[in-house]
């Protein structure tokens, strides 16, 4: 099955490429009569849009959202969200850098090999732009599960790590900074160090964590479908991410089974939280936490060597305007997709017990 | 939907508890006509089976597949090909330890929670049993992909790492030693440390790393299904596993776009392999390679305190005999996984392209 | 994907052979705590086994379910119900007529063009017999869905046809006469032909009507998965169907919409019944009623002209013991289908409303 | 999961409303390097669309369908193609007749019940106006299935029944008259007939036929997706759709096997197709052809007396603009939706055989 859908029941399928006519989405199976405040879904939009900060890219692109069906008089109608969001920068541009030749760490070569030729303009299907979409269906899925809070932010750029513990950290400082960090000291520190990158022509990656609150118990389905497998496959379609660890992740690892077991309190609540709110592929109750890896962006704005289609060999120049860094913008992408894996697990999970 | 199943196109479905008569599976969409060699299968089931040395659990389970269908005259028939696996072991036994109580990170609470009630011998469905029919079904997949090869192994048991590159460990070593681990030397250490372990009555951690090789290019399904994503989720979806990385991972966060780009040789082969085999989602035909996180086994034989039903405290103790550290039979399921996600994606990419 | 899986959140998976070891499934997504009655499942499993009458195929064949796990102190746990039907009867036997020759109107055919090579024993994967797996499903479904009923009932045979409206029938006559006609006086006649065309070595066909009381209002998910449309492919899936019909079917292509249409009553009723229950391909609380069409059985016990594998006219013989007219045997795989679509739909219907 | 995706592979999501801002789909799993034919594709939404002939509704839709994606250079990429068909007819209307009252045998009930409320402008989700998106992605199917000839047409109309094999048939008369039967003499006569149930203020039923030649032998999965189950949900799943048959079909019913079965030539073709191209849910290389029955339209423009939401009786009106007869207009969707699952087949039995 060709892969452009996500979900079980809250299930979003996108289309579009990066500088076609539009991209957008259809999300099928969102319930009836959730009130939808489309201004809070643009405002998801705003964060993952380009030129919102100096240490972004500098291109505009308003991505505005349409929305076409599936909600009327305020309210979802239980029938399908059909949405799009119209290229307005669609004019003919020179992509002959890109066109023949293949930009390394990039999808082109395997795009050129998998399907035979591809939309060669800003990385086609394969461009990051996608995701607005996802931005778009999470929103809506943050909207029905209005009691679970959902919060990434940026915990590591390059080396500098943010080492405190989650609980200690203020949220509300996330958006209070250009590097979406809670922390607002090291949040300077990462944007001195992303625009040094930037200066460079150079990239560099990061990590965000994310940690979702009031998560009711229940949610995952075993043996395949645990919850944290499918937050992982959510995260590593994100383009760019190369690695998951949730809860004590791969430090836990290290520790002893009478360390790492995390003891029950009388309510069935645990003293510790090494498990990550999740146990046994299904969540506790506890706080779900987990930290998503991103490789540094494959664009450089520098001169490169590398091969057409041909296999000759050719010189080049990236172009453009890029992000050296992608994480800031990724933490909206990062929430969606977890806003999702719980909208569709809550209603999977309506399924699992009893009579009618 | 429940989550029984994996696979979209080649799809395992199982089914079975710990104690209950008999485990299986059905594995659905295995292309006709692959000669089938049942020995090999039954030896993949012995690399996981319990009591085959001693670091793993001493219980016996002789662990027999018997095949109902899907196989005719030696060949698969393009028809379902369901198995079992039969509980010889099935005696009534005391589980007054873990009937009314749950054990501490594991699923005891929350399957209680969900469903209302569970089958309490000896874990149920959450018991890593379940996985001896997915090396069942992975043992096929490797038959159908007779060109790739995966290799998986131990590569870290508690703080002790293999820190040598994967190209430079001698995989015929894998199953020389009881760890699995690829360097016999290691291996050595890593077997006294879990001995030692064991004698506590505690566990440990560990990470097994995969690779596998002349995977063709062009598997994967964009954009959610990208294969590392499935990938990932495939580990992510066995007993213990905490975090999934390919590629560069985690560390390759710290590199910059410049470093960790993968430059072409002409023949579209890169110079390195910090994608790890994957670009934008899809094989390039350089090795796969991923590592997987697997969090120290929560039974301890060790008296420990806990929770029952009503929330009273209770004393209990660890019964039976168990795994000190569960990577060293986690080997083969890695791999097993590893078959299924490609068996299936190469299936997959025979829709691809062009017309009939 | 494969074609062995029916169904979204109660699914059912079935394998096996017509002359292999066991025919068997896995039934995934039945709730929790379901209170199983098995003798209940074996009951129904009795009304579709061979021999039951003299007017159906003689071989003897127990069909005994065996219950491998997702059953536990008499009630399901949530987890996959896994079961199997071992062959009893599976001594080596003459299959040289079927082998290397293609029956008129069987699979064999197609199988050995689609699959290069099939199990030609009984007709392989092919066969009826693999519909015990689906009865047994389908009686899980119906203990399930205790307060909906469900009532198939041969309503033609050849050209005999039982003109009552269904509402005039009484349906405890179904299981009082070996046709499973819900009149006692066509039941008689009908049994009388069917006893004539097999002692001509000939077969016939004909129809099975079913009634659904009690469904629930709101059952489908438009605008493909409308209920009758799952129905219809439910009942198109089971061996032999030509055709399928609901309310007022292709009769009802004669009236004009003055006639046709349904007025309510005040309370949301409908004075008429001409949609059969279903508006839009959803429930509306009416009784949903359906007639399915079963050609006459291609197995005859006469003297035939066919090919061979290459192409070679070969005179043959029917062999064995066959049934002259399927319909008595079927009602009971028709109710289980119908079962099955509607524990199903009952399922989806949880998630389509609301906040959690 | 919600029902607004069709297939497997060759999948179709539609979205929208029929007086929302647009309708449309996504159309994912789409080979890649299809040369695409944009007039061909809004042809057949022209043979769709309102006001095309005297016998149809008059309404005004232009329908003309804009590709966001998933087609560059005039082939497809492999990627989903996201399409969408404006609105242009959506000033504020009187929707009052419909607000808050339920018509008789429409879906307006039963969307209230499941819902909890309803889209009331023009019928909302439950028009047949989302068909004209099955209609662009069933032209693209057809493009794919450049081999395959699909041709319906209307074969009844109230009791006039064209009773000629379709093999005396000349498609070519199809579209040469506005009933789109394939017999020039009965077409004047179903005209005639349906202008005057149009003055009536009344509707009335029909039948269209289907036939599929050149379709390669081996498409179908079974068991549960035989090839003419999937069909049989396809037609079921069109509005107004009451009944499906192939081949024999309910007549079959009163043949004998003897009769009934299909006698092979040599070159494994048969001598008659009583099976309808379709035996064991597998297609054998002959013709497939089935019946589809619609009932009659449920509007009617006259004054009829319904409930209102509280569940008082009203007194109201037919208004607007509406089809006397569906299937003239019906014969573009009973194409596509076959195209779509053949496209479908198609693809999924490129993964049956063998190994990479």
């Amino acid at each position: 099955m060709a892969g452009n859908s996500f979900g079980n029941i809250f299930k979003l399928s996108t289309f579009g490429e990066s500088h076609g006519a539009a991209i957008g989405g259809v999300l099928d199976g969102c319930p009836s009569g959730i009130e939808i405040n489309l201004e809070a879904i643009q405002k998801e939009l705003d964060r993952r849009k380009p030129g919102q900060s100096a240490i972004v890219t500098q291109r505009k692109e308003p991505d505005t959202v349409e929305f076409y069906s599936g909600i009327f008089e305020g309210k979802t109608t239980g029938t399908p969200i059909g949405f799009a969001i119209h290229n307005t920068n669609q004019k003919s541009k020179d992509y002959s850098h890109i066109k023949d030749s293949y930009r390394p760490s990039h999808a082109d070569y395997v795009y050129d090999q998998k399907y035979g030729f591809r939309d060669y303009r800003g990385g086609g299907r394969s461009s990051a732009r996608e995701t607005a979409s996802r931005v778009v269906a999470g929103a809506i899925a943050k909207q029905f599960l209005s009691e679970i809070e959902i919060n990434a932010f940026v915990s590591q750029v390059g080396t500098m790590k943010l080492e405190t513990p989650y609980q200690e950290l203020d949220f509300s400082n996330i958006e209070k900074n250009p590097v979406r960090c809670a922390d607002m000291e090291m949040a300077s520190r990462m944007e001195d160090y992303i625009k040094e990158i930037r200066k460079e022509g150079d990239t560099i990656g990061g990590v965000i964590t994310c940690v979702a609150k009031n998560v009711p118990i229940g949610l995952g389905e075993p043996v395949f479908d645990k919850l944290h497998a499918e937050l992982g496959k959510a995260m590593l379609s994100i383009n760019a991410v190369k690695g998951f660890e949730y809860g004590s992740g791969f430090e836990g690892v290290q520790m002893k089974g009478s360390q790492h077991n995390d003891q029950f309190n009388q309510d069935g609540s645990t003293k510790t939280n090494h498990s990550g709110g999740i146990q046994g592929g299904i969540s506790n109750g506890m706080d779900i936490y987990f930290n998503v890896a991103f490789k540094p962006v494959a664009t450089l704005i520098q001169p490169y060597e590398t091969i057409d289609k041909d296999g000759n060999t050719v010189q080049t120049q990236g172009k453009g305007r890029h992000d050296p860094c992608v994480v800031p913008r990724a933490v909206p992408i990062v929430e969606a997709m977890t806003a999702l894996v719980l909208a569709d697990y809550t209603l999977l999970n309506r399924t699992i017990k009893g009579k009618e």
